[in-house]
């Protein structure tokens, strides 16, 4: 974690922030997303990889309970000595802990317990910000805040994946979808060239970041091209038509055999029961919009799409590279449509760039040169998870506004399709 | 299923009652099992082979619903469409269904909505018997009646399960346990001499019985010896320290290889943390209780013990004449106990006979000769499953009182340990 | 063991034969089945179940060295401490061993060395033979004996499950087939009426009987009908034609899901690449004839096949109530066909009830009433098996003549195939 | 493949060869490999991952027979037109094969067989070098050779993994072993800085190189020390004692997954009886020599290791950068040693660099900037494996001498012991 405390203040969404008001805000809007579920919704595993809406809500709140009350709020008493192995979610540091794919045999605690303890908790919190926050509470402060806001997406991943396992389709978000953010129709694709040399990627400065961001370095850079937008579901129609999911020479092996495995022929939550193509949706089914970008694609069919296209997938430094002087701006979890919408055509620079579908790079999530993880316990953060996962760019429309930035590096097993993933094309130049 | 209407009446407990009382105490006694529970607690299913309490309650509605009110019910309304595919447990002919194991993925419809189902259903079918009782729709009331029953055993059992899974250990009954039905030690142990023959087994005459106990038919038996009372813990302790589990030549093959597979070392819910033998109940967290019948142990592993004590299991054919003249008195799951109890020494005849724990036998699960099964969907009911399972006699502390009988053959997976499963010695005399 | 040495004989073939000539034979018989396969042919492994050729020419021998050469010959020098570790099969009480699934890793010994190990042991066991043949000893020789023709069997069925995986199937014995052995078409068809009441099974008196067949014993049964001969394979094809494996009404549930795992659509070896249906034999590929015994089945397909045709299977003590008279004639492994033939209309009693195909009954594997396994490690012969799989009847085209009789109880699991199994139909009368 | 065709010679080992006579010496060298090895030995598959020994001299003849002779050599008559078939080895776009972990299956053809398929390809392709070797043909005669050339290496690995297998541990090469290279003891190690900068890595010019090492580009390094020699044993065994295989915080999350799985506790081929440290190699079992380079670890050991030293893993690039001017001399396949042997210390330069182990890099195996796959079929040769694989460099004691370079990229997944694999450590400077 590059650190980010200059006055007292915590920075999230690249602002300085009084430290109360942004944890309490946080904290209010992982509530929020829980309204209206019942215990049994925020309860159930859907496969391994989902945890439970409540784990969750438990799960950070564990995170500040050990990482910032535990050492720093002297007098703390802990709510619940069995949340340790409860909550923990992969701290070998930290101790023994509730197997990841048996999170969903916890029915008790119950989610009123669990809130219980968020408030408990935001209680010892705030105390301990009034009285001695001192810039070690406010680094772990800042990094738990970020922290709880990746949660807050996975939650949402998660739910979706659970509802789509039922056969009554239920939506989290019963009421109408809003209007299309743009144009119909396939218009606006085209190409940027972006110039080759000397690049310095990675998170700088003083703003926060995660470790795996930094430090700051150069790369060299090929001259390319980037799409203006992401790939459309239109232009996934063309190439299932074109028989995409049935050409073994468009795959990697590894893919070919996943693709195998799974029975994959269309993106993860789609279906066709009457000749029409349809996609479970936090709103419920919903039919597939060709104006929006695709989502819920893996890796694998990305690569294998652009390899259909006659084009590549960009790297996540050129990618970077790209997104350096954009504005970071587009449909996150905050506009409440929950759903990629339609790209509206930029005049310059790129639409989409942020928000609506994290995009696949062709980049494996390597350690930087130089990388150092956190100290201690944190240090599992990131730094054991660099192997075997690519490297996802921009955010999507159930990210946090103000999560990402352009140096952000989301990571993901290449077959992963339940979080909301899509692609962007590139080229040599 | 042998039929046992008379003058308009159902067999329940071996008593002939008035068919809407009958139904409504039963429907009543299901609804009482999840008092206290919440949405979550009935939801999740804690393995393939158990399902969600909510799903049994949903599962025998469903089965009054298409087998009594769907063909006899005029003018019946259906409650909702999509219940028939998640609700339906594993009849080909009825139609297709959520696969068994992800039963647990029904957050919705809610458990109260469930109980609304159940409500719906339960004034249809009592208009039903007001006004057109035949006898066709009673024996299949008859039948649902007894399958209810059946679910109601599996929803504590299944309860117990997932309660196990919690590192928590909640307690289904918070209440302290009931006083011991019997003397502590392990006293009362004997056999009784069974004389040979030729026995009549299985059911013939009119009251209630499931088509797998049909038809009565004559068997040939040697003369032998069955004990008096249950294998106890206090035996089952000695089996274990004498090194049970780690002695191939005691065990079938199979039960070895299932014995490595998972690493069986003591029955089911037992643990010992600190060097004094608990098991996972009902009510929480219990000593084993040396003077009580063993529970929770696999067939291969009551098959290896027998093979360890120089005796064997009884045939399912052994047991049942022996139990032929015997009360079908016990403790049952109306005693609120819960976990079974120590069997009360028998001056003649046999000790906890019935109820405390099923008795595994050495008995295939097989068709009876000229078996025939139900007529339509209704012959899935027993029919298939008689390939891989052995036979269980006796009823359990949580089965209901009046549901057993001397004929009654349950069936299990001989590696199953989640129901309340013990064991009788015999010996050839 | 039933023991049948009577003035130094042993009995082979219901036949009391001079020890040594009875050895010699059997172990030369060995020896002929792998003239003309090379190295590779006898060691490899094709699946679990199977065993490469070499591996039972050494295990075979392995049993002669461990049961009779260590503990009666006194002097005797162990060919090579390795093989113990090598050969032993399952044997728990004689030490560890080569991993069943691993038996293919084999490449040494090589096949030369194996038959000097067999030569070795040979001359030990006649030395044996000529200076010290207590009872003890002849008592085992005579057990070896007949467990190295069981081993015959298995090599061959071995052998053509590992020619069947080679896309060029090649044949075991080149050499054109036999001329059929019956009419073609499915004439011969019709029953036999067996009277019910007390019958007595299982092996007594003095020939050689395997453990599992003793002790004789009274049973029970009903009258009945058994048909003439086993179902041939036009009838299968019927059945075939007719939806069988696509009626789920018709199988057990266990069968059911063996059945989609395994996606069987026909006998183990059949194939129908060009609108013919041929099946893989010892003979290479072969049209499959309609007149002749169905083969490679299941015991789970004969299950349906029964249902579907409105029988049922027989079961192992109705078959042998049948077979109680009948001379044990019939397609043996001498014949050299190596495949079942059409069987011959009998005038009286049954067709191809011995030979051809070894029959499924209904009946589980189960200890008969006071049974007692051999003495010692020995007694691991069968006794552990006693559980998961089912009893056939009458031997097959691949069992050495003179093995069977009509007490004789194989068993296998009820998914396996690959063994020369067929069925023949009963009703009840 | 870039090309390096100059005047109708072929490039292997750095050198333009006759083409005729190169093609010539890398087949014999192919056969020499299996002399004295049974049909068995070069039939048996002893896993998924490796591949019988008469497969691989079967595989790269069809290589020659697929892409030089059915193309190019008019009049040539296939030898057997299943061969296609059973020795493709995973060219989707040549046409269907025997699946990879069947290839043990095949008992025939025989070895003989096999053997004369070379000798007919083998004059079939003399043939057409004499008469008509266009550059098309020569180029792909290179490919095919260089090819041939990696499955000897192969097929040695492979071996070794069969032989370990075996209870017997049977030698591959029974002399004894030769002296040692290099003097006892863990002296040598010391540390070479390297420059940072822009470095120009791959193959460039005319030599032949892979596809994968092209095209050639310029890439920015960050000046770096790489050790003198590779980690040797005695080092290993210190990690061992001090933990490292249980001491999750040295692990990658999924490194850490598979040494549970697969229990790794030292190196593949390591076994310590008594006491002593002994590991199975091509020469049988030999005592665990601390001064020779630690061989037959994954890459998640190699990474733990480094991470348990304070130090790194090297990237590709930096490897290379290091390779540069070194002499491409070591310890190959052509020592006839056929393990590694203690390093030389080296004055300048570094030890080791080239022969004894493949040294793990940091480096995914990724495509370079503008990499272009071969065309047609060749296309899948390298580019379908990029995803999920480290990068190797340097060769090990079982490559040909000359087979590698500087810029040549092997490549395995990150779990993989069975190749000749070590690692040598880097940090930053």
């Amino acid at each position: 974690m590059g650190i980010a405390l200059q006055h007292q203040r915590v920075a999230v969404g690249g602002i300085q922030q009084d430290p109360g008001e942004a944890y309490g805000s946080v904290r209010t809007a992982s509530c929020a997303l829980v309204d209206g579920l019942s215990d049994a919704d925020a309860t159930v595993q859907s496969m391994d990889d989902a945890s439970p809406a409540k784990w969750h809500l438990a799960h950070t709140t564990w995170f500040f309970e050990t990482f910032v009350l535990r050492p720093f709020a002297a007098g703390y008493e802990v709510f619940d000595e069995h949340f340790a192995f409860l909550f923990n979610s992969y701290y070998d540091a930290v101790g023994d802990r509730q197997p990841r794919p048996r999170r969903g045999m916890l029915t008790r605690p119950t989610l009123a317990r669990v809130l219980d303890y968020r408030g408990r908790v935001d209680e010892a919190v705030q105390r301990l910000l009034q009285s001695a926050a001192s810039p070690a509470v406010l680094e772990r402060l800042e990094l738990g805040i970020h922290h709880e806001q990746q949660h807050q997406e996975l939650l949402l991943s998660d739910l979706l994946h659970l509802f789509a396992q039922n056969p009554l389709l239920p939506a989290y978000q019963r009421s109408a979808p809003l209007p299309v953010s743009g144009p119909a129709g396939l218009a606006g694709a085209g190409w940027r060239e972006v110039a080759g040399g000397i690049a310095e990627v990675g998170a700088g400065g003083g703003g926060f970041a995660f470790d795996s961001e930094r430090p700051r370095h150069p790369v060299l850079l090929q001259p390319f091209r980037l799409a203006v937008r992401p790939v459309l579901n239109g232009e996934w129609l063309e190439f299932m038509q074109d028989g995409g999911y049935n050409s073994p020479s468009l795959w990697l092996a590894d893919g070919l055999e996943r693709l195998r495995e799974e029975d994959w022929m269309a993106p993860l939550y789609w279906r066709n029961p009457d000749g029409e193509w349809l996609t479970m949706t936090l709103r419920g089914l919903q039919p597939v919009d060709p104006g929006a970008p695709v989502c819920h694609v893996s890796y694998f069919e990305a690569d294998a799409f652009a390899r259909w296209a006659g084009k590549r997938l960009p790297t996540e430094f050129e990618w970077e590279r790209a997104a350096t002087d954009q504005p970071v701006t587009g449909n996150f979890v905050d506009s409440g449509r929950l759903m990629p919408g339609r790209p509206v055509a930029a005049e310059a620079g790129f639409a989409a760039l942020f928000g609506d579908v994290w995009e696949w790079t062709a980049s494996d999530f390597a350690p930087y040169p130089r990388f150092r993880p956190l100290a201690g316990g944190l240090g599992e953060y990131n730094g054991k998870f660099m192997h075997g996962q690519r490297v996802l760019r921009g955010g999507s429309c159930v990210t946090p506004a103000g999560h990402v930035r352009a140096s952000y590096r989301n990571f993901f097993q290449p077959e992963k399709r339940w979080q909301f993933t899509g692609l962007r094309l590139a080229e040599d130049s």
